[in-house]
């Protein structure tokens, strides 16, 4: 969705970039968003910017105040979980929302491509480094699952904007039942001299009598749960708040030996010692469902819970006999369809509403409006899905790029034993489906085992395949100087990968040489298959015809400049010259043309590709001993409206032409040949 | 899900039966799952029972409120959309529900399944019998979209029983973005004259100048809207409402020759002679997005909008430039996992718990906790998802039985093609691949032309394919007299339906005679294929090569007994015997045993339910000219699992060896053959 690095991409294809990053730069960085903003102010970091704080909520004629609420995340993990929390926030609200989210740098890279490209209205995001506000808790010992970052909720006050009066602080593990302005309201009961909202802790924790020898930190009575916080943040800085916390974190670790509840243990011996300082919350707003949870004694009294606190560090897999019924809720989060929730806030004009306004100019009549529409849709990216190491910087090394839907799945084990490198895939999935997905790698031996290949989901919306925008989202997350451009439905050779990364180095391409390595494709039509483990296995299924070339009965000329007759003999790399429709599976530097996003649904969609190797002059070089091979599977449902729709395949003519012309206006008289090769009798289609 | 007509099914299978009928019953017919009621009470018709009516919901200790709701519903598409509604509304409810659904046949149908399988606690439903009402109201000309059904709500003071004095009423077409129970409340604004809450009209059609000679009803200025109501039952029957109102459709019809808007000219006529009768309600309780709508004078200054009613014969289609916000909360609903409203009410306990104990009472450490598991899952289940017209009745006709999931869709065109006679398949898909089967189908002319095919959704769950509970579904809704098992991923013989006729007719099977008739099996492993017009095109092919007998290569067992030598020269049916592991597809009378549902995910699943044929002693008869060809696709991500996991593989044994301890159980010696067979040497499995 975010390509970079595109050297000289086609007319139509930046024209489109262009659009969809003025959209998408528009709904983070511009726009009278939040309805009672007036000025414009920094995102992304903390530049000054001018808050009207005071509102009047209840009041239904006023514009709807803006709230602020902060949120600590890092990691892989935590990023998925601060999403549904986001998913439940975004549900019930009816304010617009300024989310200040304190990360590390894997949390940030993820939550700012997500928010980029969910471009849900009214919805504004500010980042802070948490690696910055490190060393302001690293002195602190702390035995809980959270580590360092449990504690940064106590240096908030500092570091979000000096103009922030006001903010909710959420845990990551949260999950809302209700409208978030409702909690804001309770800043509305604070007395003058309160300044921390918190609901009480939901379990005997704190009154030190849950096992022999144990002792928790200093707290009020049963303390307080700090995993949902109404915070003063002026009268904090006011009333020197770093300060205190300091000095009564210092003097209770001469006593005890470090927190074990994280930044929680702190606020509490804070307020022990400062007891004015807070303002109790009904007890619905932080239902805790922590191991010991008296939470029952909240809920079982009051049908309307607001939060609820997946506390324990078994999270959703607690014990608790009412725990189907919290999970329920979660659920519905995580697998709510996020796209809806970039619905108009009412009372809350969208402004320019530039992608309104584009769609708005699609011709209603036109026979390819689908495939327009497609085309301008900017898909949710969750990038890095699961964890992820990204591999350590070698000069030679490649990456097996890649994209699925779930129809797919099946084929990840065996590509993963066939490819022991780096991968980078992305998957076109709705948000039940990425859970299932979760669900998949965990049951699966083989693929948790890999930290090595990065999984992106782009979120499913509209009705045809956005194939080569899943394939630049996979792109553009590959780490490695090669990327090898490949399809899921292949396998390679066992050695592909050690093979590659020797070809590249002999071959010297890291000099900056403009090559398309062609690894030459193969195809089974047997479900049950014996992997050939080299090229004379390989060449012996082909004579015994067990297997194919790649679409031989289907689609020759796909794969025909490769010429198959003379890899059998080679022993050297050897060079091609492009032809129409030309489709071979290559390997480049990760810096090559972006695919065209235009091509959407079935057909013609590497063509393109190729075709833009060559006009910007890459040689193409087939590699004696790479191959892969195409497992057999019934036809997508693309391929099958394609070949029944004489609609569709009109509009994937229109599509070509206009791709045509945007090659003729880039790339002058040079482009003719392959209108004139388009032009020349030719083969099925 | 619901096995009807078994005669003499397998011991565990009966048990497991047994077990999941007591648990529907006990969700629909016992139990005090509503919170407050103490007496047990009648349910699908109009039975006594008692009601406390009056409570105190604001009370948070006092148990919640039983709420009392009624809709009429009648047809497939109805049904689908009184679905989202009931969705909607138990996303938000906090409080037990009656719904009383005024159904014609197709919906009762329909809907009664639905809610039985759906089993979510605290919620009641009982049925009217539309039909039977519609004398009350055929007297009255109306030209609303609507038709008949559209006019009774005016005699629901009538058809609710006797007790119940509030009800509130609510159009198909509603959608909920609140607690119902808030609308409720509002029943304690009534005067004490007061009988009929309603909204205002949002349009000016009742002014009357919406075009030149516009005659409407006359109403209040601009009149109420009938999609949700408030109606005092009591009160109603105490006034004599319907002398009232059909006093007042008689004396308008003097001088209008029908009514426009169905009931809602009529209340409002009623109302404009008694205005004293009426309690105008908040607008945000009826946002009516007609195509005059003025509704954006309600929700520009309410955020808080509580009912969304799409009251334009267009629905979502309707033109509206804040429709994107309002169609993203119906899709929310429309696509929401229904099974996540299955939890339990706070405050409402559920009562013996069934499913729960059954579920609890699984040993945690069993390896096949998770077939277990999903053998108890009660799916939901939506019979004629689509429009669907039962077959005329005919002695020898037979239905195609199959089921699939998503990934075999793009099979049903084809299929299509193939059978021309009636079909009943179950698809096993969320709530939101639901909406996309229903695009599908509609984008499909092919699919769209088919009366005769009816779509059974049963919803997922669980991690296991529970292929046996689909067919059974299948096979429960088929309307013929008989019945061919097939699968999804085979194409019959053009002229198989035909044939199929033909040949129960000339064996004269409708005696009752007990016979299986096989349909030989091929396949075909590429994607291509030009389908064989005849047996003799087929016997080429398969000397060609192109075509193999069914998994000849991988699985040769299943269809041995068949015999294709001797099918190649047979003239004439012929009779084989039964042996391990044979599992052809048959075609056999309606009333044939179950498929047992023990056996989930991949493996074992027709194998069982051909030896329980033999067991009960059906003859197997090949028919000489009947063929059907498997087109190939990729493995099933179960055939995955089953191929990569030893411990799938040892359950489905474990599975298996139940499965004959009952059949001993139950057949006694004559079932020894069973396992004698099994236990002989084999081939690859």
């Amino acid at each position: 969705m975010l390509p970079r690095g595109r050297p000289r991409a086609l007319g139509a294809a930046v024209l489109l970039l262009l659009l969809l990053l003025l959209l998408i730069g528009f709904f983070l960085f511009g726009g009278d968003l939040d309805c009672e903003l007036s000025a414009s102010w920094g995102v992304g970091g903390m530049g000054p910017y001018r808050l009207v704080e005071e509102g009047t909520p209840d009041d239904p004629v006023s514009p709807p105040q803006l709230l602020q609420v902060a949120i600590v995340c890092a990691g892989h993990n935590s990023s998925r979980d601060v999403i549904t929390l986001v998913k439940s926030m975004l549900f019930y609200r009816k304010n617009p929302l300024h989310l200040h989210l304190v990360t590390d740098a894997v949390a940030r890279n993820i939550l700012e491509t997500l928010f980029h490209t969910w471009m849900v209205p009214a919805v504004r995001v500010s980042f802070y480094d948490a690696d910055e506000l490190k060393p302001q808790v690293s002195w602190i010992p702390n035995k809980h699952y959270s580590g360092l970052y449990g504690l940064m909720k106590l240096v908030l006050p500092g570091a979000l904007p000096a103009e922030l009066a006001r903010v909710i602080v959420l845990d990551t593990d949260v999950t809302l039942a209700s409208d978030i302005a409702e909690l804001w309201a309770l800043f509305a009961h604070f007395s003058d001299k309160q300044v921390i909202g918190l609901v009480e802790n939901q379990s005997d924790w704190y009154l030190g009598n849950l096992w022999r020898n144990h002792r928790p930190w200093p707290a009020l009575g049963r303390g307080f749960n700090t995993g949902v916080i109404l915070l003063r943040l002026d009268r904090l800085r006011q009333a020197g708040w770093e300060q205190m916390w300091k000095l009564t974190a210092t003097q209770v670790l001469l006593t005890l030996p470090a927190t074990s509840l994280a930044d929680q243990d702190i606020f509490n011996a804070v307020i022990k010692e400062h007891p004015w300082l807070v303002q109790p919350l009904p007890c619905v707003w932080n239902v805790q469902l922590s191991d010991h949870t008296l939470a029952e004694r909240c809920y079982s009294e009051a049908s309307d819970l607001k939060v609820i606190h997946w506390n324990s560090p078994k999270k959703l897999r607690v014990k608790n006999k009412h725990v189907e019924s919290f999970r329920n809720l979660y659920l519905t989060f995580l697998e709510y369809d996020g796209n809806l929730l970039r619905r108009e806030l009412f009372g809350c004009p969208l402004g320019p509403e530039l992608l309104q306004r584009a769609l708005a100019q699609l011709d209603e009549e036109d026979a390819c409006l689908e495939f327009r529409r497609q085309q301008l849709t900017v898909h949710r990216v969750h990038i890095t899905f699961l964890p992820h190491k990204p591999p350590p910087p070698q000069p030679y090394d490649v990456t097996l790029v890649a994209q699925l839907s779930m129809d797919r799945l099946q084929m990840l084990e065996a590509l993963c034993r066939h490819w022991p490198g780096p991968m980078s895939l992305a998957l076109y999935l709705t948000d039940a489906e990425a859970q299932q997905f979760l669900r998949f790698v965990e049951r699966s031996a083989v693929l948790s085992a890999r930290q090595d290949v990065a999984y992106h989901v782009v979120y499913r919306e509209g009705p045809l395949y956005p194939v080569n925008q899943l394939r630049n989202v996979a792109l553009a997350q590959a780490l490695t100087p090669y990327v090898f451009l490949s399809d899921i439905d292949f396998l390679p050779a066992y050695s592909l990968y050690d093979y590659l990364r020797a070809s590249i180095e002999q071959l010297e391409l890291s000099g900056g040489r403009k090559v398309a390595l062609v690894v030459p494709a193969f195809e089974t039509l047997h479900y049950r298959f014996s992997f050939p483990s080299s090229k004379a296995e390989l060449l012996a299924l082909l004579d015994a015809g067990s297997l194919y070339t790649f679409r031989y009965h289907e689609w020759p000329r796909g794969h025909a400049p490769t010429d198959y007759a003379r890899w059998r003999e080679a022993q050297a790399p050897y060079r091609v010259q492009w032809a129409a429709d030309y489709e071979p599976y290559v390997v480049v530097p990760r810096d090559c043309p972006r695919y065209d996003p235009r091509f959407v649904g079935f057909g013609w969609n590497k063509v393109a590709h190729i075709v833009e190797l060559d006009a910007q002059e890459y040689e193409l070089l087939v590699l004696p001993e790479a191959f892969i091979v195409h497992l057999p599977h019934a036809p997508s449902l693309e391929v099958s409206r394609f070949r029944s729709s004489p609609a569709y395949r009109d509009c994937l003519q229109a599509l070509k032409d206009e791709f045509h012309q945007d090659l003729s206006r880039h790339y002058g008289a040079a482009a003719l040949k392959y209108l004139t090769a388009l032009q020349q009798p030719r083969g099925p289609t």
